[in-house]
């Protein structure tokens, strides 16, 4: 066991971050914190990567529910119980990995397998065994053989059912052309008399996808998201860093610090003891700016976007503002309430709201706008100025 | 805590298999065969995923080590232990991830980091504290500021460090032209003395990085692989599949089981209780056979390749020949001495070595060849046209 006397203040968990820059601010003795840093990045880089991916995907749904099916393809067992978390804050309906709905309380759900239909000697029986076994929560996978066989199959076991008074939750494709099979299913479904049963999808689906069956017509209601979503396929890792930023002796000032890496200005970072204000208009956000807490104690005077010259320019009219960074720890002791899993996922989904339209959009999202205080370019450009001439 | 009394037979770890399926084979109750599933897939599927690709970094890497340096960028804590272990069976020599060496007994190496060198006011002092610290194990990070500036302060302090006794390992560049920074870097430590000093590198490489700076002639002796390797980030899942091929009630015959997934044949499976057996001539493999042990109890007789019509031929020759699953667990007791990391590396890095070459090549690889005994096509084209007659 090991004490740490850690200063960590970080954006309360459930907040959506769109700026790169700081996540967290972690203050103590150097070697503590160099303790936490390996630990810190790879929790908060995966995590805030499902979360991300899981809102975009549940964007794409719009208003159907997703499932989180990833576990069997997700990176370890605890990349995949970190992932069913991390989708559901992000806007997942429910996750199919029970060991994680039954750690953070998330809603499980899932449908028949293939196994469990090849386990019968013929499809409709394996049908009828699961739908008496799971009367409410009855989603019938019917492309083990042949799809439209299998809805065939499926309506004329539920007509049974129906006469017992249990009712098909729903079917499910997981392989072919889903759009056109959906179609069909739907025109099958309604015709029956199941003009309520849900089709749900699954297969390598993710954002992209699900936009793409959206826009031929798909008559989905319900997907079913797996590996895509629990390893983030198209972008597995997020670079999120650990930076010195200033460091002090006992009764010292700070010494500000910077890594210039003059070969790659895009791995330099920012001097100074940082906090991030967000700016919000109207309840929509406008933009969040990074400043230094000791040197401009009323928060950010005048701003720069920070990849260009641009002046970053604060809202006109009533705006509020607010700083991201709560205290989490104070001298090692836990300052902070960790929200439930269902509360940080309601405030995520709140503040998805709040994002500017374009930010949101699936495709070629805007920047999410991020200035930086005047006095912490100075404060860089004074540092970098140093080092290049300090010993030419 | 529950009892299993499942038999397990898998592929030996350590060795290096490229045929699809079998992995392995579990034969024993149906409800516990489904317990096992997703545990298994998620453990056979991400850490043969991340071996494979350790093999083809270090397959880019040539005679120099690669470090695993992922864990800050891995899905999850554990995610990133396996993705140690199973870059390291596939070839990586050292590891920074201290619990993974210490639960595996992988050697463990890395170099200062930027927070080593941003805590010290001077670049100079930095790497001398650090050479005293790590005397026969110090790379020196040059790129905080300017990597040129970088490689002369650690000439001027490793020439002090000599004069104590102590040697300069190496230095690492972690930003801009690696190529060119590297030869340039030579240059200088070759004509300050210090021609055994190593140069590492690292930022965002993979085989392909590796290779391409390879062919720019860069003099990079040593290289630190992080992300795109404990992620295997190109391609961050293996979509192994856990599918029923065989069922029986006691006392009776197997009944065989296909998926067809007509609309997408690629989904399909093969039925039978399946073995695989790899053919090798003059102490090569030249291909994988898959067979059904009941059918054909002799092994294969009559094989064609999985994707198409064109007939597998058995090498000619005194070819050997042997299976590959081995027994693991039977009745639920393992049977099996697991190998140390060290041994299954060993394993491993000797069966590459028995790969074609054309598998081998890092661009545009062969397929290993893989071979279906005709018995278990013959099985699966009457399951499959059962099913089609079925109830039409």
């Amino acid at each position: 066991a090991m004490e740490l006397d850690v200063d960590v203040d970080a954006v309360p968990e459930g907040t959506v971050v769109f700026a790169p820059e700081p996540l967290l601010r972690i203050q103590g003795p150097l070697i503590q914190c160099q303790i936490l840093e390996t630990a810190l990045l790879n929790l908060l880089n995966f995590q805030t990567l499902v979360a991300t991916k899981a809102a975009r995907i549940c964007l794409a749904a719009g208003d159907d529910p997703v499932l989180e099916f990833g576990l069997r393809r997700a990176q370890g067992i605890d990349g995949g119980i970190a992932a069913s978390r991390a989708a559901y804050v992000g806007g997942c309906a429910a996750t199919s990995n029970l060991l994680a709905g039954e750690i953070f309380g998330i809603p499980v759900r899932g449908t028949q397998a293939h196994s469990y239909v090849m386990s019968f000697d013929d499809e409709r029986e394996a049908f009828e065994t699961y739908g008496r076994a799971m009367p409410n929560n009855c989603i019938f996978l019917v492309d083990t053989y042949n799809t439209l066989k299998g809805v065939r199959h499926a309506v004329e076991v539920a007509k049974q059912l129906r006469r017992e008074g249990i009712e098909m939750t729903g079917i499910r494709l997981d392989s072919g052309d889903l759009a056109e099979l959906s179609q069909e299913a739907r025109r099958m479904l309604d015709k029956a008399g199941f003009p309520h049963t849900v089709i749900a999808a699954s297969n390598e689906l993710d954002e992209w996808q699900i936009a793409k069956l959206k826009g031929q017509g798909a008559t989905i209601g319900l997907w079913g998201v797996g590996t895509r979503l629990a390893t983030a396929y198209d972008q597995p890792a997020l670079d999120g860093v650990y930076k010195l930023a200033a460091i002090r002796g006992p009764g010292e000032p700070w010494r500000h610090r910077i890594k210039l890496s003059e070969e790659d200005p895009a791995k330099g970072t920012l001097p100074g003891i940082h906090q991030a204000r967000r700016y919000a208009l109207d309840g929509r956000w406008v933009g969040d700016v990074i400043y230094d807490v000791e040197r401009s104690k009323n928060g950010p005077e005048e701003v720069r976007k920070l990849a260009d010259a641009g002046t970053f320019e604060l809202p006109e009219g009533a705006y509020t503002a607010y700083d991201l960074l709560l205290p989490i720890y104070r001298d090692g002791k836990r300052v902070y309430t960790v929200p439930s899993t269902e509360a940080a996922r309601k405030r995520a989904l709140e503040e998805l709201d709040r994002l500017p339209e374009e930010v949101r959009s699936l495709t070629e999202p805007a920047s999410y706008p991020l200035g930086i205080d005047t006095r912490v370019l100075e404060l860089r450009d004074a540092l970098a100025q140093e080092h290049r001439s300090e010993d030419e």
